[in-house]
This record gives C-alpha cells, sequence and structure tokens, in this order.
C-alpha cells in the first residue's frame, strides 16, 4: 500500500487481512481483527497463524457494505492456549501436574465468573476447573485438550495484557468497481451504412443502441463509448492518421471540441441529450452500464480554446501549443495545460463529469490520466465520489509501473494494466501473481484484450487460437476484464510496423456482419458468450485476490485455480475452478500439471471429478494429471471441481 | 523499516537515499533530499535518476554528526532539462527554431534576473538568452547543449512547480554501532592454572587483563566479557550443562546472583570494582572498548528473589517457577515476568544498565532480550540513551525474522544474525544481500563466526578451512563482526548430538596456551590480525550497505566487491575490495568469475591491477578472470583494486 491512501475492496471482496504479531517469550497470543462498518457497526474476527516462524495471521472477511470501513488488529496473550499447551506436553511428560492442575482450575475459575460469558460456557469453565482441582496426570491433559472447552475459548479467549494498533481506513466501493464484463464500441459504427455513393453514412445512438441486444446476449455488463462529443475541424486526421482528412473522414473523437460544444455536448452525427438518455435507458433494460470516455484535451475548435485561452500554453508566436512528444506533433489536439489555472480547470472538469452522471453515467474510462497532475484525479475523483460514492473511473494509462500505482492509490477505481503484453506462462504467472497479491489492496487491473489503440503482435500472429487463448485467460484470471468490438471477428491486421489495427476505427467507419459471422460459423461470440455464463455462474470468478498457480511440466502450459470457500459464495458450497491454458498459439502441447489440491480441501492424492466448462468433458483427477492441449481445436480447459456426495 | 521507528546510520555511514518521484506527462524533474543535522544546518542534495522506467532517485550522502537529522524529499520540474531536451530534439529535427528560441531567451533571462543566482551565473544566464534572440538550428542546439549553462543549472536548477515530502528523522548513532571487530571471552578462563591437586584456580580480572594486550594485537576493538557479576550455588549446574555441579565447578555465569550480590556486582572470584575500574583503564590503553553481558534473569541466590519475589512467577505451591520450555527445565534460572511489576522491573533495569556505564561501559550484549517485552527495550534504549547517546546495545536473539527485526527496530544498535548458519554460495548470497540492502536502515548485524552456545556443523566438519573461510567473510562482508576466544585454536569439537562445544566453558574453566599455539603455527590468530589490518586500512570494509555480488561458474565460489567513492573514503582515492572464496572447504575449485567492473568505474574489457592482501599475489584482471581456491592452502582472495597512474 502506498503511504497515506486508504486500503480498497469492492462490496462483494473476499479480503484477507494479514498482520504480524507476536509476544516475547514462548507463551501464545491470539490476534483478533476488528472491523467498523460505515455505519460505525463492530465486529471481531479471530485470527489464524499463516506458515510457522512468519508471526503471520490472516483473517478472510466478505465486505458487503459500501462506504468507509475502519481495520484494526489486537493481538493478546491467549492464557488458555498457554496454560493448556504446557499442561499437555508436562501430563505427557508426568511433571509439575499438582501445579499445572491448580494454575487451571483457577485461570478456568477466575474465567467462569466473567458476567459477559454465555452461561452454558460459565457452567462448562466452572465444571473443568472443579475437574482440575483433583486432577491426575490423565485427566489433567484431557481438560486441556477437551474440544467444547478449547472451542469455548477460541471464540471467547482468556486475554492477558495485549496491544492494540490504530484503526486504518479501508473504502469499499460498489461491485462493479472490480466485477464485470466491458465491451467497447465506436457508436458512430453501430448501424452505419455505406451507400451507393461510396460515402458511408453514420451510425447513431438510435442506431448504435440496437446493437446492445446482441452485447447484453454476450453477457457483458459494461457498454464502453469511446468520446460521444463534437469533434473538430481543424488539422482533421484522416484514415490510418494521415495528416490530410478527405471529405466524409469523420475525424478522432478524441478531438473533442467544434462549434457545436465541447465535453458536455454530443455529437450531432450520433444524435441529441434525450438520444443519449433513450440509450442509456435501452442499455440498462439490456442490463448493460454505460461507461462514458473522459479525454481531457481539446480539439483547436473546442469552445474553451475562446473562451479560456489561459487553460492552454500559448507560445511565444501566439499560437497555442499542439500536443506532442517532440519532434512528433498531435496536430489535432490542444493539451490543456494545468499549471495556469488550476482551479478553474478542476471546477470545470467536475462540472463536465457531473453533468454526465445527471444524464446516468456512473463509470468513465478516464483517457490518458497520467499526462494530467496527480493531485488533480485525487481532487476530481473524491469530490465526485462525495456527490455520487457509486462513480467509477478507470484509468487508461500504460506507462512506468510507479505511475500506474500512483494512479490507483489515489483514488482510480480500476486500471487498464499490462496484461495485453504478457503473454508467456512465465510472464502470466508473474503479472497475474502481481495483480493479485501485490497491488490488490488498492489497485484493481481491467484485462482488456484488445482496445482500438492496441493489437498485440501476439494477436497479430497468433491467429484464431492466440484470440480464444486472450479471452479465456483474460475472463477467468481477474474480475474485469474487457473486449473491444472486433475481437470477435479476430481483426488482426495491423498497420504494418505498428502495435494497432490498420485501418485504426478512430479515424474512420467500421462496418462490420455480427450476425453473419456468427452463422458462419466464423465468429468468437459464442465462446465470449460461454464465458461470460461462466463467470455469472461462479462467484470464484467474481474475486481478484483468490488465485493460485500451479505447477506444469510444459514451459507454455500455464495452469492456476480460482478458489472460494463455502462461506463466501452464497450457494453454501465451496467453488473451484482450474484453468489449464496452452499459450502458445501454434502449437499442441501434452504435458502432466501438478495441483496443489489442498487449496480445495482435496487430501493430497485423492481423486477428485472436474468437468470442462467448455466442452462438457468429464474426467477423475488427482493431484497429478495429463492433459493434452491442442492450440487449433481446444487450447484451454476451464475446469469446475466437482463436490461428490 | 518497519513504519513509526526513525531510520538508522553511523557516524560515517555513507547512506543511500532513495525516493520514487515523477510528474504527469513528459516534462523533466529534478530532486533534491534535504538534510537537517542535528544542530539545524540544511543541506541540499541533487538526486540522480536509478533505472530508466523506476522513476526512482537517489543520493548518497556519508552522515558524520551522531544526532537526530531529519531528511526529506523535494521534486520540481526542471524548466530548463524540459526546454533543453525539447529544443536538442527540435533543433535536430529543424521544426520550431523560432519558438524554442524565444521561450529559452525568456527562461533564462528571467533566471538571470534572479537575486540569489551568482553574479557569475546571472553573466552567463543573460548572455546565452541573448544568443538564443536570433538562434538558428545549430545555434539553438549548442545553447541548449552548452556544458557550462547545464552544471551551472543542475547546480541550481530553475524550478517550476513541485511538491515536497515531510521531513523524517534519521538517527545517526556513534561509529562503533556499525562497525567493529569484537572479541568474546570468559574472563575467569583467562589466567587460570589447574594446580597440582588438579583443582582450577580461578583467573580473575586482573589475570585476565593480561590478555588484552593479545587480543588488541590481533586487531580487535571490543573486549565482550560474558556475565562478571556473582553466580547462584542452588541448581549449580555442572560441566556438560548437567544437573548437580561438582566442587570446583564455577557454574554458569548466566545464572547471576548470590548472597555476593546481583546484577551491579563483581563476582568475588574475578575481583572488586576498582579490579574492573582497572580492567576497563587496561582495555582502553589498548584501544579495546569493553562490552558487559546483560542476562535479565536471576539465579534462586539472587538478592532480588528476597526483596522482590513479585518481580518473578510464584506457583500455586508458592515456590517460585524457573525458567523453561516445556517440558525442559532451567533450574538454575528464574526469569523475570514483566507484567508483574513492569515500572519497578523498568527502574531496576535501567539503575543496573547505568551503574555500569558510570563504570566507563559503553556496549551491552543483550542476552535473548526477545524473551523479554520489546516495549521494555524500547524504554530501555531510549532512556539510556537520553542520559548518553553512546551506550550501544547488541540484541543477542537468534528467533524468527519479525521478531530479529522489530528488536532492531526499538532501538537495538546491533543484532547477532543468521550469518552462523548461512554457509553456502546461495546462502550466503542471500543473507548478505538481505542485511545490506534490504534492512540496513535499522537493523545492522554483528556476524559472530562463533559463541560460546554456537559450534555450527560447517565449523565442526570444515576442518582449518572452514575456519578460514569463515572469518575471511566476517571480516570483509560486513562492517561488524565478532569471534569468540578459541576460534583461533580451531576448537571444533563439539558435544555429540548438539551445535555447542563440548565442555562448554559456561559451566568450566578453559586453559588454552594462545602463545603456544601460534609459536607451532597452529593458530589463526595471524589471519585474524591481517584481517583486522585489513579492515583497518580499507574504508570500504566499514560500510555495511556497498556490497555487491557477482557471478562465477562455480555453484561454491562466492565472489562479492565492496566499493567507495573516492568522495567518501577520506583519501581522496576510491577503494575496491574483492573477495572471492571457495565456500566448499573440503575441495579445490578452479572457476571464472565474471564482474561488473562498472562498480569501480572500469569499463567492461579493460584491464586493471589487482593484489591479493592475504597473499601478496599481484595479477592483471578484466571483467571475466580464471580463479583456483584451493580449501586447503588459499580458499580465499581478498584482492584489492589498484589504481593505475
Amino acid at each position: 500500500m502506498p503511504q497515506g491512501y486508504p486500503a480498497k475492496a469492492f462490496a462483494g471482496e473476499v479480503v484477507p487481512f494479514r498482520v504480524v504479531a507476536f509476544r516475547e517469550g514462548h507463551d501464545r497470543i491470539g490476534v483478533h481483527l476488528r472491523l467498523t462498518d460505515p455505519a460505525g457497526a463492530q465486529t471481531l474476527h479471530r485470527m489464524t497463524p499463516l506458515a510457522d516462524g512468519t508471526d503471520r495471521w490472516q483473517a478472510e472477511v466478505a465486505l458487503d457494505t459500501t462506504g468507509t470501513w475502519t481495520y484494526g488488529y489486537e493481538a493478546f496473550a491467549d492464557e488458555f492456549a498457554t496454560w493448556a499447551h504446557a499442561s499437555a506436553v508436562k501430563a505427557g511428560a508426568g511433571v509439575d501436574i499438582a501445579v499445572m492442575s491448580a494454575l487451571g482450575a483457577e485461570l478456568l475459575g477466575s474465567a467462569a465468573g466473567e458476567r459477559d460469558r454465555p452461561a452454558a460456557e460459565r457452567t462448562l469453565l466452572k465444571a473443568a476447573a472443579s475437574r482440575l482441582r483433583k486432577a491426575d496426570a490423565a485427566e489433567l491433559a484431557s481438560v486441556a485438550t477437551d474440544p467444547s472447552l478449547v472451542e469455548a475459548l477460541r471464540a471467547r479467549p482468556i486475554q492477558g495484557v495485549g496491544s492494540t494498533m490504530a484503526p486504518l481506513p479501508l473504502k469499499v466501493e460498489r461491485t462493479e468497481a472490480g466485477v464485470g464484463a466491458w465491451y467497447e464500441f465506436f457508436p458512430r459504427s453501430e448501424g452505419a451504412v455505406r451507400q451507393k455513393d461510396g460515402v458511408v453514412k453514420t451510425g447513431t445512438l438510435r442506431t448504435a443502441a440496437k446493437r446492445l441486444p446482441g452485447v447484453a446476449g454476450m453477457g457483458f455488463d459494461v457498454i464502453y463509448l469511446v468520446p460521444i462529443h463534437p469533434i473538430g475541424t481543424t488539422n482533421r486526421k484522416g484514415r490510418n492518421n494521415t495528416l490530410r482528412a478527405e471529405p466524409g473522414d469523420p475525424g478522432s473523437p478524441y478531438a473533442i471540441g467544434s462549434p457545436d460544444g465541447g465535453h458536455d455536448a454530443i455529437h450531432p452525427d450520433l444524435g441529441t441529450e434525450k438520444d443519449f438518455r433513450s440509450f442509456v435507458r435501452s442499455a440498462r433494460k439490456e442490463g448493460l452500464e454505460v461507461a462514458l470516455d473522459l479525454a481531457l484535451q481539446a480539439s483547436p475548435d473546442h469552445p474553451w480554446v475562446a473562451s479560456h485561452p489561459e487553460w492552454f500554453t500559448t507560445l511565444p508566436d501566439g499560437t497555442i501549443a499542439y500536443a506532442e512528444n517532440p519532434p512528433k506533433k498531435y496536430q489535432d489536439i490542444y493539451p490543456l495545460n494545468f499549471d495556469n489555472d488550476p482551479s478553474g480547470i478542476y471546477a470545470e472538469m467536475l462540472r463536465v463529469v457531473m453533468h454526465w452522471v445527471a444524464l446516468g453515467v456512473k463509470i468513465f474510462r478516464v483517457d490518458n490520466p497520467h499526462t494530467k497532475p496527480l493531485q488533480f484525479w485525487e481532487w476530481l475523483i473524491r469530490e465526485v465520489n462525495a456527490q455520487d460514492p457509486d462513480v467509477i473511473f478507470l484509468a487508461e494509462a500504460f506507462t512506468r509501473p510507479a505511475v500506474m500505482r500512483a494512479l490507483a492509490a489515489v483514488g482510480f477505481q480500476q486500471s487498464y494494466s499490462y496484461f495485453t503484453w504478457r503473454n508467456t506462462k512465465a510472464e502470466l504467472e508473474e503479472f497475474l501473481t502481481g495483480v493479485a497479491h501485490e497491488t490488490s489492496d488498492y489497485m484493481r487491473p481491467n484485462l482488456f484484450v484488445n482496445t482500438h489503440d492496441i493489437l498485440t503482435e501476439y494477436l497479430q500472429f497468433g491467429g484464431r487460437a492466440a484470440y480464444r487463448i486472450r479471452a479465456c485467460i483474460a475472463a477467468t484470471a481477474a474480475p474485469v476484464y474487457g473486449v473491444y468490438a472486433g475481437y470477435e471477428l479476430i481483426e488482426n491486421v495491423a498497420r504494418p510496423g505498428s502495435e494497432e489495427n490498420i485501418d485504426n476505427e478512430k479515424y474512420e467507419y467500421k462496418l462490420r456482419d455480427w450476425d453473419g459471422a456468427e452463422e458462419r460459423g466464423e465468429s468468437l461470440a459464442p465462446l465470449l458468450r460461454r464465458l461470460n455464463e461462466i463467470r455469472g455462474a461462479h462467484p470464484a470468478l467474481r474475486q481478484l485476490r483468490n488465485i493460485s498457480f500451479h505447477w506444469s511440466d510444459d514451459d507454455a502450459v500455464l495452469v492456476y485455480s480460482k478458489h472460494l470457500d463455502a462461506a463466501f459464495t452464497g450457494t453454501g458450497r465451496p467453488d473451484t475452478l482450474i484453468v489449464v491454458a496452452n499459450v502458445d498459439p501454434h502449437s499442441v502441447r501434452e504435458t502432466t500439471v501438478h495441483l496443489d489440491t489442498r487449496i480445495w480441501g482435496v487430501h493430497p492424492g485423492d481423486e477428485f471429478d472436474v468437468e470442462d466448462l467448455l466442452t462438457g468433458a468429464e474426467w477423475t483427477w488427482r493431484d497429478h494429471n495429463y492433459v493434452r492441449l491442442d492450440a487449433f481445436a481446444e487450447p484451454v480447459h476451464i475446469l469446475r471441481v466437482k463436490e461428490r456426495s
């Protein structure tokens, strides 16, 4: 955890609270986690020790209520445990029987007198104390190890000296901050039609809404729209990012602003505010939540340029500075200069966000947040969440680790991640271990498989298998993942030498035949549909921190399990999935996977049954299992561990 | 750093201050370390970036004054660096020449007007500004990369927006807290004589003092005495920890207290307080500092047992509880129970420590601190250091990592460590990396090669080679190390099945023939003498954090270097040592070592000269070098890198 920022969780997240606690000498201690929920109600959770010698303790708790919780740790001398341990050992060795019995009688007798213990427990303690008053070695050992006594005094321990840690805050955000399947599209492409003259007629919010049932039908939860604002005409980019737009080229939606308005306006091509409201309603009806793009930059035609020239950088020649990464220039975009008038810019951005919140948008995908001040995001997210704690911001930052982590720490609820470039087994193990076990207290990765700006070499050259493998891993390894429209159609041709699609949709309309592709059996929509179905049926997949990696003898066969204890599934039954993925999209792999089955409560060597949720195949497995994964036929197993009755 | 405790350093330590700092976007930043010394004087240190993409910055500073410093970091937009970078790139690409020149003229012209800049620098800036007012591309590039300008503006940067971290405390303790060669002995053995009747006549402080020139002659800095207090007779242990002492058995010095007194008394066998003062004076004259043992426990005959029975644990049968680790008992020792009367015990312990401080003792080796409360140590060390900041406490804790680290964090100036049990190359690399680079902000290991309680299997079975190897590593890998008397004589016979010497000196006198052994060429004294001489001549060896590991092709050949920049040696010349150790005491190893010579400023592939400080051999080395290390003849090279003129 970066210092000075609260830990975070999402509603329903099972949080492993961990602390280092010990006391001098050899006496036994107990440790409690004290949670205070946002309403002020406190609960106490007995912690269990982790590996011997580490002095680390853990309690797993599912946090269900949104708001600011606090957590604190309380360690105490566990007087009964210390006595019981010494007594059992000494009874076995036949030493100090009388002394230990007398000490025990005193300890339990005194605890029996504590008024806040249930009456039945006081009776139990009193009886044990009187057994000890005339105990021989066998009786001493029997009391010291009496299960009902141990159980009662674990729940309400006899506490000696102790120490308490000052409580720390933990922000619980709504479930969607940490769980969801995202689908990105350009609304102008959805329903766009090539007319007889070859000119494309733009899609609109109304035509785009017709695609919503298809997206919802694949099981997605969030529909994310690239910017829907008016697009500038000055220096508008043409196809493939060329400097000169041809007539009919729609321009990059990231060149925001024209005489038709800025960040609070809707591109006239797409429709009106009324159309937007209707789009949001249609999405909701389909079970989809709308996410908007928040790209804080302006085209030269943005109203801000005239009304607030001080928000930009004016050069000595009187012109406004374009965005650039010297010597490259982005002539269709002016970056904001936050240093010039921070308070003015801050206020305007808050106004813009709240404008869309009022129209029903509660999720923002923030474009390039790492080029704006961290303090600004910290302020904006705090202000917005003060007015509406349900608003979620996703940081689209692909930059250095320290910056990515800082954005998450200061408030972003979700983050793009390096997932896109982690393709080998070793890379994925390291990456997923990091996001699940190292940064998960404050950072939640959204595992996008592609974006309108990213078409990795793995996807460019891995064929259909690559698309299947990446979707299976993204959908099961973390609780949030995303797909950019066209992934289903395996659009894997890049602009030569680049890592993005040729004919990038940022600069033109894309006309796609979703239904035709599916009818022809070419579409991955059925796979995405099945993956989202599996995610819906398996609560273990809706957690970030519960991933464990297992060994396989093949360098390309990645193996991980996601397990959730019965206490947390809501069904009263544990939920366990094992994913075995051949991450080499060009080969068939046969190998042995070696599982630590204790994670799901199976004794090493014992049999258990699994069902492949993708194919329906069933096998009986043990801790060591043969697998064959054919990249061209079935590159991934997603196995459900079945309960034996 | 454990939270809530100050970082620590010792006077003369070169501390690598490191911080993560970045700003949004692509503009250049600078980072300053601001140090405030104990007198309140501030210095500013420009930090340099570490590896690309890490956003980590470093400044190394030698802290010379003891007391509490503060350190803080200040990051700022480096306006000149940002402009110079963009200008150089754009001049090369031939774009924006006029704009960049005008921006530069404005920036430098304004800086030239800053009153706190030296006059010569203002002239330099003014001249650069006027060159820019009519600059072409070549002139722009020339100003942007002008070395005198870059240098001046690195020293006094043109700072834009910035952010400042609140300063944190850093405690600088006297050099001996972190640097020293320790020698442990039992004063009663030094000068003890076996009489004609076979009974041993005890050594005394006066006879022990006669050994001081020998110890000082080997180059040791600290002479550490096991407890010198009266020893109880009740349940006194006999030889080899037997339950019954024979007449003449002196008992364990850790069973402290008899009718002759307790922790503030001197065993009558050893002498008087006057003798002790004289011993301390003799030591000082030899350049040795005396360290005493602080073992907070009592024999059943300790005066505390009568005067403060409440400081112990009284059992239901009215007896006082012995020390135990059930079912084992230590019948000659009563542990203190700090829970019963903390304030009474705290005050008495402070009194005891200050009693010895008044007698000239400034170093305490604390026996088993992990069996006493952490708060107690935190309090005691703070109180003692408030009265005398030069007092040093060494924690003799061999326990779990979290506990070892906590003792160091709460105040112990030095700590015993796992060094004794880290024998293979891999173990040593991991251990030394940890102590030098992970915990060195608050924990300083004293690398004892043996103690009166520890004779490892490596030493038991490794013969003379093992003793030589371990001494060479301990003396060069860390700035504090220690030897328990008898190491020179290769006393490597263990009590069968144990990890301690047979006929442990705790329970009997040891009569040793130091001079005879050396005359016969059997003693390791000459090696220890040479090692301490090398330590004295090489400031790089008196630092903890400056170790780097290098590759060798052999699993038993450990390679590390210790380097100190010329700025920190006091001689104006850098100091570099390369240690190459065959850690297998049973074989001859030939291999290639691969060095990262850039650490001492040698370009990879370039030649440099080395001298083996143990044998005087000289070689010309490069980054890859053949070595042959014969465990039976010459197991370790300690190479000095010679400067070429």
